[in-house]
């Protein structure tokens, strides 16, 4: 799973810092997670293949994270774009991108597939045999939800040589590898941790944008690998964050411990804050392992 | 009068080309003119106080005409603007930015006022004082306008020496700097033009993007200063210009050269072309005074 932050501070673009904006690679899919204004031209910047995003998850419909996707889509259209393209967001997303297609007359050539998003508990939106995608309800001045991404199991690993050994036909080494106990040549049960090994640890990622602190989501992102979660403010402005329903760098530490995830990452910085390492220090008085979101860095899970 | 480009491309913004924006100052107005995705960071850069933009033109609802205006509508909220904001531009416009608008909960704190514009004759849009702005109904694949922006015959001179030797009380000055004939202290008629030089002589400015080559916009752009016309294409793809309702670089010149313009600009280019100079080559066959369009280049009039 690779993580790349494309855009992590709040409010307006400016020169140096973009509206919100990540794409995350896990199992082969790209997926475009939140499309402030710009971010066509920061997945450029990135290097991006525009082609491979098939996925699109938009968190609420504040412009900083959204005010970029109807360019993204017209620029689909103009790359002549043939894959289909789903949009995961709140209720009013379809109407406001129709709307303006219809108002310049450009229909997409290539089909474009809304989620619409109504639902207060957490839903299973997305899954393959992969990869599952899940809400998370977030606590913002309007409807809002940040996303879960978990790696299914994968196949476990066969051990080759313990199951020649056991005299396994090759034939059956596929339903070893999907975990299931076979039949050898000698007409005997093998069990099938006896001849294979774990396959890779599924990972998972969690991104929580906008929100307000809310232990309610601690359930759903339960020892989750990494917890992207807002922190707009630092303490000293923990009434501002309350009044305008996000995240001081504390809260999010804590929400983080309870959680028990693996690393915290901050973003969604107020433009009012110079230097971004103050929510790193105030956040490790909570908790450990945090990392701080940057245009353009790369998060390997 | 004085012209700042801050974006000259068509179709996709990219990291070094972005879409159709202009500044325009005259005399003492601030307008803004289309507003593609980006412009709110393309005003940064060139330093435009944004609270000195009162007035904003659409020429049409393409999306690299417009996609940026709602981002910039935001964020003049979150500037705490208190100022009324004009805009003009087709009908539709007012529906998507007040749609957006209701969707993120987030009305302006200033007065936003929508002249939506429908005609298909050139019609005078704006007036004061100083200035007058009238469209420039151009033929592209939807309703499109350009807009003429004209400055209006300024106070005469006082040539003091003169209006002393005349013996005209000083209380009449203004009279005279506002071309009346005046009473002297003699009781005797003075002719204006005996103590009065001309003033300044007023500029003009005409945007034509989009639009197809058509001759009907002549006469309203007739003997302007400087003509901003479209060349998205170069005559080899000519044929791509008549599909897509563009121009080519000798079509503007065209326009130019029977519109007696002073000076031309081209702009809009389609990015497949890397040397913009080609452009100026082609149209100086045709018209001499030619200028290229640059983003961050500022004309002055």
């Amino acid at each position: 799973m690779k993580l790349t932050i494309l855009g992590c501070y709040s409010a307006t673009p400016r020169i140096n810092t973009h509206p919100t904006s990540q794409v995350l690679e896990i199992r082969n899919h790209i997926f475009l997670i939140d499309c402030g204004e710009g971010t066509q031209v920061q997945l450029r910047k990135n290097k991006v293949k525009f082609n491979r995003i098939k996925h699109i998850f938009i968190s609420h419909l504040h412009g900083d994270h959204y005010f970029g996707l109807v360019g993204l889509i017209s620029t689909f259209r103009l790359l002549t774009r043939e894959a289909d393209l789903h949009i995961y967001g709140p209720k009013g997303l379809k109407e406001v991108i129709t709307l303006q297609m219809k108002l310049s007359d450009s229909w997409t050539n290539y089909k474009l597939i809304f989620h619409e998003l109504t639902s207060k508990s957490s839903e299973l939106i997305f899954e393959d045999n992969k990869v599952e995608v899940h809400t998370i309800p977030l606590d913002h001045r309007i409807y809002t939800n940040g996303y879960l991404f978990k790696e299914k199991e994968g196949d476990r690993k066969l051990d080759v040589n313990a199951a020649e050994d056991a005299k396994i036909d090759v034939a059956y080494y596929r339903k070893l590898k999907q975990g299931f106990d076979v039949i050898n040549e000698a007409d005997e049960l093998v069990k099938n941790e006896d001849v294979t090994l774990a396959g890779k640890t599924p990972k998972s990622y969690a991104f929580c944008s906008d929100t307000a602190y809310s232990e309610t989501i601690v359930p759903i992102i339960k020892g989750v690998d990494i917890l992207y979660h807002e922190s707009t403010f630092l303490e000293k402005l923990a009434h501002l964050a309350q009044k305008t329903k996000h995240s001081t760098a504390k809260e999010a530490a804590n929400i983080a411990k309870q959680a028990k995830a693996k690393t915290l990452i901050l973003g969604h910085f107020s433009t009012r804050y110079d230097d971004t390492n103050d929510f790193k220090i105030e956040a490790n008085e909570i908790f450990d392992n945090v990392e701080l979101a940057q245009e353009g860095k790369v998060f390997e899970i």
